[in-house]
């Protein structure tokens, strides 16, 4: 007798066949007496058949219209997935992100959540309804739809679960669960049992792409426990909650990212504000700068490098050359022929040496380091792309048994 | 400077040419100073294919779950079209049903609209946007989504143009006006210039399937003046107001109705209350009776012959079945392989020998009448299918000429 939300991606959704074997997993938890609420995502390839759609009628569509758009494909979703649960005799009501009461600001494309007035929902439950709702989407002050971004239901699944103060939460993918490393990488990745809110969200923002960072972010901040499962295999996924059994575990998991490019300016003057300026400008380009580091001063110059998400490498130079005009330097350079690795996990709080034994992996491996960055729980290293696989096993193995 | 309420069909946005095609027929008006308010349907297949989608999971899903499922259509299509018209430099922003204000009942895939509340449709209006509305939506007093069923989107155009008293309302279609009969099926078949409200009403009822029904009804109501135009090629349509010039024009049109199958119970008690208890049955079965003919009694029973929709048959069959229970006849038979051809013309009302006439035409084509019904502005007779096309032409001949 629990409320339980779970969360259904574009994959597990993506033709009548998916759908029923969906239904099937929901009806199954309602009929041992919880109450079911369920988020899903657009089928499939739907939300990018949209976008086709605008492509073609304008390069630069309004966000609003967009958000318009897109926020079709996941009506689509949740009606056909009520549909399905009907048809096996249960009694499902679909809502819309308004209608499930999903207040958000004007940011069209990447609205942030500001409410959830939940009573909707709450009176479906009440009268025996299981209830599907359509993620990823919300309406701002205007009325006007708009939509959290991509990989957004997650996040509507752990506000919905964190209002009604759900027992669980949980998160079907095309994975069963967070690994120690991306399986298809890594030969000897293991699933990680139970991992604490502050290593999935550095996993997540690493590129480990099972969970939106934003929804682990909501789910730490109110308390929801995850669990990361398969929607086509009936086995335990990972769970993700506050307080993990810590063991010995020093690493949790190894993350790599190759949406990454570097770039190097040379020669700056060594006077106070320069940073500053440097990553103030980059910051009005919303360029999300990663890993920064800077040389220590020599013959009055400095050295200044940084990473920045590939997609944004254009926006990112273009500012850089805008800031050629009020700063001297010498010259700049980018590459993005480069991958970043790392390592995370909350016990490296209270453990040294793992910084070092994660180096000695690399150094064994004949792997060059060319920039490093720390967290409390997380070590990364910036190498070449060409260089990625074997140094995604060689760290991985030395953390991990074989 | 006038204000004109612009409706689009499917097939007129099917993909991005039309659309852009569209775009260009809306700025051109706008251009000149007027404002512009547009209704459009969802592209092309949409509608089927969802209506398909469904069908995969369910041979009857829920009432509420297909208007949630199909009202996507018309999002996409109204936000592409605002895409469109901002491509080409214009303001757009563009609505769905509940946004735009529409109210209506809670008869799921066939609402009837019941307010129109158009407070936002005028604050757009007056920043000058071109207001683009998902047509064929709206929403019930539970926030729930309903459709106005097949066709409501000229019902949801002439709403529009009636609250925001529109100095005009046009139907944009494949057709370029409403034809003294179908040209596809009678060679001589010419436009009408302008018809009266009453005698569309006739014709789209009798199958001329142009113009929606109800959005007749409604446009005679608040007297909204439509036009009936291509939305291909640039010329003027048809023109459906209140008073049009008589002339001496008798008839309008002939349509001819193919979506027809005649009952006729044989051997009934010729005691009153009969025909009631026949048509209270089939109207609790929610059977859409058309013509009736009753024969006169003799040797004390008497025959009741009526038509109804080709896709009731069913329905009206089973009420008949369950009718022998309670009255007494000897058998009943259906036949589908009929056809209903009617003349239309608010000339009849005043002159006699219309009807002859069409008769005539019929005999000297060597014709069989089955059935024959009447109205102040309408002649019907029932005839044998495979005689429709010779009829048709026959009778067509018979008004206009060649």
């Amino acid at each position: 007798m629990a409320l339980i939300v779970k969360k259904f991606g574009g994959t597990s959704v993506k033709d009548a066949e998916r759908i029923k074997h969906v239904a099937k997993i929901i009806t199954d938890d309602y009929k041992k007496g919880n109450d079911v609420v369920v988020i899903v995502s657009a089928q499939g390839d739907t939300t990018d058949d949209l976008i086709d759609k605008a492509a073609e009628l304008s390069q630069d569509p309004s966000a609003r219209e967009m958000d318009m758009l897109l926020s079709a494909g996941e009506q689509i979703s949740c009606s056909l997935l009520a549909i399905a649960i009907s048809q096996m005799g249960y009694n499902a009501v679909s809502l819309l992100g308004w209608q499930a009461g999903f207040k958000t600001d004007s940011n069209y494309g990447s609205a942030r959540i500001k409410k959830l007035e939940a009573e909707r929902v709450k009176a479906e439950l009440s009268k025996n309804n299981i209830v599907v709702i359509a993620g990823f989407q919300g309406i701002n002050k205007y009325d006007d739809i708009t939509t959290l971004g991509r990989g957004g239901s997650d996040t509507s699944a752990v506000a919905v679960a964190a209002v009604l103060k759900a027992d669980l939460c949980q998160i079907y993918t095309d994975v069963d669960g967070v690994y120690t490393a991306d399986p298809r990488k890594v030969k000897n990745a293991k699933k990680i049992k139970e991992i604490a809110y502050s290593e999935m969200l550095e996993l997540a923002t690493l590129g480990a792409q099972v969970l939106n960072n934003r929804s682990v972010e909501m789910a730490s901040k109110y308390g929801v426990e995850l669990e990361v499962l398969s929607s086509i295999e009936d086995k335990p996924g990972t769970i993700v909650k506050e307080k993990v059994n810590m063991e010995k575990i020093l690493v949790r998991g190894v993350a790599c990212d190759k949406n990454v490019a570097r770039f190097s300016i040379i020669g700056l003057q060594d006077t106070p504000g320069i940073a500053f300026k440097v990553f103030n400008e980059l910051a009005k380009q919303k360029v999300n700068v990663d890993i920064i580091l800077q040389s220590v001063g020599r013959d009055g110059t400095k050295d200044i490098s940084f990473t920045v998400p590939k997609d944004q490498e254009k926006t990112a130079r273009k500012a850089i050359e805008e800031l050629k005009g009020h700063l001297q330097f010498k010259t700049f350079e980018t590459d993005d022929s480069v991958a970043k690795l790392s390592i995370v996990g909350a016990g490296m709080e209270t453990h040294h040496g793992v910084a070092a034994k994660m180096f000695e992996a690399l150094y064994d491996a004949n792997i060059n380091i060319q920039m490093i960055s720390t967290s409390e729980i997380r070590v990364s290293v910036l190498i070449a792309l060409s260089d990625t696989d074997r140094a995604f096993n060689a760290v991985h193995d030395a953390f991990f048994e074989k």
